[in-house]
């Protein structure tokens, strides 16, 4: 059976729960507490040299980590990866951009929001990572006024990665009213066949 | 011809004009001076919302941004993209690894001490982003003293992607002196026949 080395809160370890859930796939999850140190540990540095949660285990020993490259490697042959070149590389598209310009800021400010005690000197950096967070927000926004989808006619990983977390954005203190097109679409992905929430 | 809108000075623009070269296909590239404002004009936002460079045109018109969706979209087919779902998983894995804990952190780093002002107050940031990217320059080191290059037996996208702003690292003020393995790997990275170094 696979295994996932992961921490509910966190929107990286969600993504593979949620798709692992849509696919029907039985796994194992063994919590790591990252807040605790716990992907620091010479045991876990031994699996993962660079420290971070999620981790996928294959039931002959081989891990990946890389939430968005677990997402790729698990849908392979699923329709939640496109098969042509081309919406292929437009479902990576999103996933990088999800990786560079929406997840260093939305869940950044959620973690210094809702993890630091309220004198904590990080939340200097909430009025930049709202703003950035914002840009990002407003991107897909754009996308999603004219399709239902990140790629194609129905929901990818692309959705998958960009879903985790942009529905608890306001936990950041992103207001998601000015994005209509963006909540019908959280809407869309929830209303997916096995949809599991993100439970912390 | 394919058409690239990107920057020579961009490290993210050189991963996708490297490949290229290595592959040997005819492209035009266009210039955009992303430090004077070009990518946030109304024409170039109509090409990427996202306003970033290097961005992919196909002879046909449709359009690609993201470095790294880029690299594996022009790599298919070629042997710089695994086809054995494990091996591509693993060269995903790299690539997201460059865009998250190694790019903020070694070619902003750059950045700062290259293009900004000596009495910058972003200058404040450099020993924070000299750490973390000492901390995946050392990630890297552990894994290329194991082997020779990111994925498997050959040159892949991966040690494209992170040849990138590794080869230059210096520019930002990280010393590769204590990287002997990644030092060897720049140099069979170099090595690689049609390789074309950066020129801006």
């Amino acid at each position: 059976m696979l295994t996932v080395y992961g921490m509910k809160a966190s929107g990286n370890c969600y993504k593979v729960q949620l798709l692992l859930e849509l696919l029907g796939r039985p796994y194992r999850w063994v919590e790591i507490n990252s807040a605790a140190g716990e992907t620091r540990t010479p045991e876990f540095l031994a699996k993962n040299p660079n420290g971070r949660v999620p981790l996928l285990e294959l039931e002959d020993g081989r891990r990946l980590p890389e939430s968005n490259a677990i997402l790729c490697f698990l849908a392979e042959g699923s329709p939640y990866l496109p098969t042509d070149g081309f919406a292929r590389a437009q479902a990576l598209q999103w996933l990088f951009f999800e990786q560079y310009s929406h997840e260093p800021y939305i869940a950044v400010a959620r973690f210094i929001s809702g993890w630091l005690p309220q004198d904590h000197p990080r939340r200097a950096e909430l009025p930049r990572l709202r703003e950035r967070g914002h840009q990002a927000l407003a991107v897909m926004e754009q996308h999603l006024s004219r399709q239902d989808w990140f790629v194609g006619a129905r929901c990818t990983v692309a959705d998958l990665a960009l879903y985790a977390y942009t529905h608890n954005a306001a936990d950041g203190g992103f207001d998601l009213m000015a994005y209509p097109a963006l909540r019908a679409w959280l809407a869309r992905v929830e209303a997916q066949p096995c949809f599991k929430p993100q439970t912390h």
